[in-house]
C-alpha cells in the first residue's frame, strides 16, 4: 500500500469530510437513530447526509431515497440497514467511487449458504472495485480525536475524553465499548477506535498501517480473535516499529474452549494459539494476559522502546511504603518471570546517604517515611539511576487515597528520565491512579497486571519478520518417500544418521551401516511407519536383517495391501543423550513456522515446545532452546552429561530455512526424533517426514543427488 | 480453648467494654493521636483511658502517669509506645490480669540481639500470665460490627461501611487497610478487621477461632505471610467448616523471591510454598490468587458451601449480552482451570422455547436482546436450573454502565437460587458492581479475577485434617541402613523389590536374587550411595558379583574411609514402564505431609509433584497421581500400556501412614525410584531412606522382625 493510498483510506475512514448514514431513524428509541446523534452531540464538523426512503426529513436532515441522489459522494458511507439491503447499497457505493463503506448488519457469518452467498457478494464488490469495506458486524468508527462518533452502540452515549494518543483496532466490537468506558474512568483517552468486525476486506492491520503516520497517533492497542490477515498485520506491526510506536494485544483462543468461540464468532480459523503467539512477538506485537493490561501499559511500553533487554527476564525494584503492599507486588513479578532484584552495595549505600535504610531483600520499604515528598523521590532517583535495575514500580499505600496529589507528585516527578517507572497502588484510590496517568505514568490497581504488563512490554523485540508469505494450504498433500526426505535435510543441512536403501529382493548378505541397525518399510506415503508394524529395531547382523525384512513384509501386506513392500531403509542406531523433535509448516494464516520439542510422550503432556515464525538465526534458535524446559537436562543440570546444544541450535536453523523450499511444494518438514549425543558428538534424526504439494518437489529433485546417496545400498 | 476462653478473647478482642490506649498523644499531627480520635469519631460506646505521664488530659480525657493508677483493669490494652517502653506495660498488664493487649511498636524481628531479647521478653509475659498479645507490629483491631476502630493507621480515617459479615484477619497490615478501602469502594462491608503483626502470641487462627460461634460473622478472609501457627489455622478451619462459614485465603511466598521476604519482614520461615499449598487445602481453606479474588468471591464461596463437586474442573455456563465480553470469559475461565460447558439438547430447547438462540457453542451470547430484563432473567433460570452447569456467569455489556439498575436487576433476582451465578461486568460500571454486590453476587471487574474465583471456590474440599500434629524437627537426624529403611516400608506396606544383605568378606557364592541385580554399599548414614561410588548395577552372575563388591569397596574406602564396606545390598533389578518418587516428611509448620512425583530429572524440571498432609486416603491418592501430569503417560495416553496406578496409589497411602510413626522418630521417608510395573504387576521401591531423630526407632525396631527379612541373606 502506497503512502497516498494508505492516507486516502486514513482520511476516508477518519477524517471524512462527509459521511452518509443509510437506514438511520428518527425514532430516538431505535439504535439506527443513535449515529446521527452521536456526530451532532459530539459537533463533529462535516457535512451529513442520510439516507430513507420512508422518510422526508430525519432530525432536520433532508432523507435521500437512495444513496445515488445525493447531491455529492460521500467519503465514507455507514450503513445501518440489514444484511441484504446493505449489500445492494454497498454495490451502489462502488458504483459511484465512495473511499469507504462501513456496514453494522450481521448474518454474514456462521456457516448458512445465505450467509456465505452474503460474504461472497462483498467480497466480490470489494475485490472489483476501489470502495474499501469495513465489517460486517463492524460497529463503526469512533474519533474523539476528530470528534467523529460514527455508531450505533450504546456505550458511546456519553462525551469521550480527548487529547489521546492510542489507537485501538478490534474485532470485538464489545472490547472498544469496554476500553471506552474503562478509559474514561480511568483518564486514559484513545486517538481512534475502529471495529473491524467480519473484515471481509479492511483488517486491523491495513487500517493501524493507514494511520501509522498521523503524529497524534502515538501507540496501539489491538484486540484479536484469530490472525486471518496476519501479513497486513506483518506490515502495520513493522512500520510501527520503525516509528517507534509500541503495539500491544490482546487476543482471545489461549485455551482451546475460546479458539472453538473463534470459529464460530468469526468465521475464521483462529489456528493454534502457540502459533499465534510466536507470530505476535517475531512481529514485534507485545501481547498481554490480562485486559488491565493493555489498557494500562502505555506509558511504561512507550518507555521502553528503544531500552529493550538483552536477557529473558527484566530486573525489577520495587519500593514501597508498606511492606504487605510491596511483598504482593515482589510475588506477583516473580510468578509472571520477572526478576525482583535486590539493590547492590552501592545502591544501598546511596540510599543509606540519604537516610533510607533499604533493609537486606528485594523490597526497598519506606514505611511510613516513604509518604513523604522527600523520602520517595530520592529513593526513585537513586533506584532509577541504579544500573542493576530495567524497571522501578513504586507502591503507594494508603497515602495514596487520603492524600492523592502528595502520593502521586514525586511518582510523577521521578519519571519521564529514560529508565521505565511503573505504580502499583495498593488502597482503592481511583484520584491517584488518574492523576498518575494523566502524569505519564503507567499505574494500576492489580499487581497482577501489573506484572503481566512489565513482563509482557519487555519481552518485545524488533520485528524478526516484515512480510508474511502466506498462502492458501492444499488440502491435498503427499509424504515423500523416507530417502527423499532427507535428500530435503540434506539440502537443509538437518543431520541424520547414516542409511542405506535395500531391495527386499536382494540378496541382504550383509548390513550397510553400523549395528544395531533400524530396519524400515520404505516407500511414498508413509506418514507413521510403525502403526503398519512396518519398523523392526536392534537389528545386529545379515541374519536379523533378513527375518526383519520377513516381519515387515508380512505385517505391512497384512496393515495395508496396498502400500509397495519392495524396499526397506536401514539406519544406524544412534543412542544418544535425549531426544528432540524439530518441525517445519506452513501455517495458513501466517505462513512458514518451525517448531523445536523435547522429544517422547512427556514433552507432549507438558506441551514443552518453542515456535517461531521461519527462517531463525542462531540466536532466535537458542531462545527456542532456552524455552523448552526439558532441555535444561542437557545443558548441565544436576552435573548430568551435556548434549550438544549447539548442534541442536544449528539443526533448528537449518530446518527453518525450509521457508526459501516453499515455492518447491513443501508443506510440512519433522524430523522426530532427532538423538542429542554429547557434546561435541551432533545431533542426528532418525526418522524423517516430508509432506509436499505433489507427489515430486520442483527444484529438488532435479538438483544434482546428494553425494551422501549417490550408492543405493552404500554406507553415508 | 473451650468455648468460654474463646468468648472472653473475642470480648476482649473484638467487643471490649473498656479500653486503655498507652502513649496516646494530644498532638492531632502524631499518629498516637489517632486511637483516641477514631474511637470517638465512630461513637465507640465503651469506656476508654488514656495513659501519657507528660500530660494531665488529653482530648479531654484524664491522662493517668501508668497503667497500674487506671480505677479499673481495662479489657483491652493498646500500646502505642516504641518497642522497650511496650515491653514494660505489657509486663504491668499481664500483673494487673489485663485479657488482652494490642502492641503497635516493631522492633521485635529481623535477626538482631535486642530485637531478640525483646521478643523473647514477650514471650515470656505470654507464657506465663493469662494476658494475651496482639501483634507486635500490630496495626490494631477495627470493628465496624463494634464501632471500635482501635488504630493509628491512616487507612482508617474515614469510617467503614456497618452491617458486613465478612471477618478478616492479616498477618500485613498493609493489607487490611487496602481491603478497608477497596472494600467500601466495592460495596463490602467487614464485620471485624484485625492485623496480627508477628504473632508472639495471638494468631490468625486463634483469633478466627474466637469469632466463629459469633452468629454475625458470615465468612472469613484470611491474609498470610506465613504458616508459623498452623495448628491454630487447622482447629479454626474444622470448625468454620462445621458452622458452614467459608475461609477465602490470599497466601504472599508463591514465588521464591517472596518467600525470601516472609523470612525477612516476619522472622517466621514461610517454608516451601507447595506445602503451605497443600495444607490450606487439606484444611479446607480456599486460596485465590488474585488479590480481587479474596475480596470479592464471599458471595460465591457462600453459594457453594455444601454443593461441593467431586470432578476436578467446575462446568460453568457463560452468558452474555456481548459477544467479545463474553468470549473473553470463556478463554480466562478455560485458562485457569475450569471447564465452559455447551448447553446440552435440551438446555438449548428450554432456551429456544423462550426466543433465545443458544448458538452452537459455549457462549451463550444473548446479544443487545440481552438487555432486556425478561430475556436475561429466562436465560439465568433455566441455565441455573439445568443439570449440566456447576455454576454460571453472567457478562453484561455497556448497559451495566448506563442502565446499570436495569441489567443487573434480573442477575440478582436469579441469584440465590442454590446454584451459585456470578458476575463479569465487561464495562467500567462501578454502580452496576456495587449493586449486584449488595444484592449478594460475586461481581468481578477482570475476568481474570472471576476465573480466579470460580476455580478456587470449587476447589474447597471439607477439612482432610481437623489438627495439625507440629512438632520442632531436631537439627541431627541419623539415617537408617537399607535393610533397616525397607523394614519401615514393610512395617506401612510400601512394596519394594527382593533384597538380601551380604558380608562383603563373605563367598559370594551366587546372586540371592532374581538377575539381573543392583548391588550396592549397605551402611547406616548413606543417603546418596552413587555419589560414593557404591552402586554397581546390572550384576548377572557370581563373577560379576565379586567384581561389582570389589570396586565397590575400592569407590567407597577412596571416597569416605569412615564408611563400613562389610555389607553389601544386592537387590533385584524391576523394570518398569515408569518411575515415580513417593516422599514423607514431617515440615516444621504444618505437620507430615506426603508427596508424590514422577521419577527422574524431566519431572523436577517441571515441578511436576503432588503434596497433602498425611495420612491420606486412596481417593486423595488417586487425586496425587491424576494431579502429576507425568502419569498421564501411564494412564492410557496414546495407546501406551497402562502401568500399575492402583499399586502407586496404595504405596501412597501406605506411605502417608508414616504419619503414625511420627512418635516412634520417623523425621522423613523417601522411596526413590519406585519402579511402575504393567496393569496388575505391582509397584516396587528400589532405593529407601528414611531419615529419623536418632540412631534406631523405638517402636519399630522392637517390632518383631519382618517376616520377609528374617534371613540375612535369603531371597524376599
Amino acid at each position: 500500500m502506497s503512502t497516498d493510498t494508505r492516507g486516502r483510506l486514513y482520511d476516508a475512514l477518519v477524517r471524512p469530510g462527509t459521511v452518509a448514514i443509510v437506514g438511520a431513524s428518527d425514532d430516538p428509541a431505535k439504535t439506527t437513530s443513535r449515529p446521527l446523534r452521536n456526530l451532532a452531540d459530539n459537533w463533529w464538523a462535516g457535512r451529513v447526509y442520510v439516507v430513507n426512503p420512508n422518510r422526508d426529513t430525519i432530525a432536520g436532515h433532508r432523507a435521500y431515497d437512495t444513496i445515488a441522489d445525493l447531491p455529492e459522494v460521500p467519503d465514507h458511507v455507514f450503513i445501518l440497514t440489514g444484511a441484504d439491503p446493505a449489500i445492494a447499497v454497498a454495490r451502489e457505493c462502488a458504483r459511484m467511487g465512495v473511499p469507504v463503506v462501513s456496514i453494522m448488519a450481521d448474518g454474514f457469518v456462521g456457516g448458512s449458504p445465505e450467509s456465505r452467498a452474503r460474504m461472497a457478494a462483498l467480497e466480490e464488490i470489494s475485490s472489483t472495485a476501489g470502495t474499501r469495506i469495513l465489517g460486517p458486524s463492524s460497529l463503526g468508527v469512533v474519533s474523539p480525536a476528530q470528534k467523529l462518533v460514527l455508531t450505533a452502540n450504546a456505550a458511546f452515549a456519553e462525551p469521550l475524553p480527548v487529547g489521546g494518543g492510542i489507537f485501538v483496532a478490534s474485532q470485538s466490537g464489545s472490547a472498544i465499548g469496554a476500553l471506552a468506558s474503562r478509559g474514561k474512568d480511568a483518564g486514559i483517552a484513545f486517538h481512534t477506535m475502529i471495529s473491524t468486525g467480519s473484515e471481509v476486506n479492511l483488517s486491523v492491520g491495513e487500517i493501524c498501517l493507514a494511520s501509522v503516520d498521523d503524529p497524534e497517533v502515538t501507540s496501539y492497542i489491538l484486540f484479536l480473535e484469530n490472525l486471518s490477515h496476519a501479513g497486513d498485520l506483518a506490515a502495520f506491526a513493522r512500520a510501527a516499529a520503525e516509528r517507534g510506536k509500541p503495539v500491544l494485544a490482546f487476543k482471545l483462543g489461549r485455551s482451546d474452549a475460546a479458539a472453538e468461540l473463534a470459529v464460530s464468532h468469526t468465521g475464521a480459523l483462529a489456528g493454534d494459539d502457540a502459533i499465534a503467539d510466536a507470530a505476535l512477538r517475531d512481529l514485534g506485537i507485545t501481547r498481554v494476559s490480562t485486559f488491565d493490561a493493555l489498557l494500562e501499559a502505555h506509558p511504561l511500553a512507550c518507555s521502553t522502546r528503544g531500552r529493550e533487554i538483552a536477557r529473558s527476564a527484566p530486573r525489577v525494584a520495587v519500593v514501597s511504603t508498606t511492606g504487605g503492599g510491596g511483598a504482593m507486588m515482589v510475588d506477583c513479578l516473580a510468578m509472571a518471570g520477572a526478576e525482583p532484584t535486590r539493590p547492590t552495595e552501592r545502591t544501598r549505600a546511596e540510599l543509606a546517604a540519604v537516610g533510607i535504610d533499604a533493609g537486606g531483600g528485594t523490597l526497598v520499604d519506606l514505611t511510613l517515611a516513604g509518604t513523604r515528598y522527600e523520602v520517595m523521590k530520592s529513593a526513585l532517583d537513586i533506584l532509577l539511576a541504579a544500573p542493576e535495575f530495567d524497571v522501578v514500580v513504586a507502591v503507594p499505600g494508603s497515602s495514596a487515597r487520603f492524600h492523592s496529589e502528595h502520593a502521586v507528585k514525586p511518582i510523577v516527578d521521578a519519571s519521564g528520565g529514560g529508565k521505565p517507572l511503573a505504580a502499583f497502588v495498593v488502597p482503592s484510590a481511583p484520584d491517584a491512579l488518574r492523576m498518575l496517568r494523566v502524569g505519564g505514568v503507567s499505574a494500576f490497581r492489580s499487581p497482577e497486571a501489573c506484572a503481566d504488563a512489565i513482563v509482557s512490554v519487555f519481552a518485545y523485540r524488533p520485528p524478526r519478520v516484515g512480510t508474511l508469505p502466506t498462502r492458501a494450504v492444499p488440502s491435498a498433500t503427499s509424504v515423500l518417500d523416507e530417502q527423499s526426505s532427507y535428500r530435503v535435510f540434506a539440502e537443509l543441512g538437518v543431520p541424520y544418521a547414516p542409511f542405506a536403501v535395500l531391495d527386499t529382493a536382494g540378496p541382504l548378505r550383509e548390513i550397510p551401516v553400523t549395528t544395531p541397525a533400524a530396519v524400515k518399510i520404505h516407500a511414498a506415503g508413509l506418514a507413521h511407519k510403525s502403526d503398519l508394524g512396518g519398523v523392526v529395531l536392534g537389528v545386529g547382523d545379515a541374519e536379523g536383517l533378513k527375518a526383519a525384512v520377513g516381519s515387515i513384509m508380512r505385517s505391512v501386506v497384512r496393515a495395508d495391501p496396498s502400500v509397495p513392500t519392495g524396499q526397506v531403509l536401514v539406519q544406524q542406531m544412534v543412542r544418544g543423550l535425549g531426544e528432540a523433535l524439530i518441525g517445519f509448516r506452513v501455517d495458513p494464516d501466517v505462513g512458514p513456522i518451525v517448531l523445536l520439542a523435547a522429544g517422547g510422550v512427556l514433552a507432549e503432556l507438558h506441551k514443552d515446545r518453542s515456535v517461531r515464525l521461519a527462517p531463525v538465526d542462531a540466536d532466535t534458535a537458542q531462545e527456542m532452546i532456552d524455552e523448552v524446559t526439558a532441555f535444561r537436562a542437557l545443558a548441565g543440570f544436576r552435573g548430568l552429561p551435556k548434549g550438544d546444544l549447539a548442534a541442536l541450535r544449528d539443526a533448528v536453523v537449518a530446518m527453518s530455512h525450509a521457508a526459501g523450499l516453499v515455492d518447491s511444494g513443501i508443506v510440512e518438514l519433522e524430523a522426530n526424533p532427532v538423538m542429542v549425543c554429547a557434546e561435541g558428538k551432533g545431533v542426528f534424526a532418525v526418522d524423517a517426514v516430508v509432506r509436499t504439494v505433489s507427489e515430486s518437489l520442483s527444484g529438488i529433485t532435479q538438483s544434482p543427488p546428494v553425494v551422501v546417496m549417490a550408492a543405493g545400498t552404500s554406507h553415508l
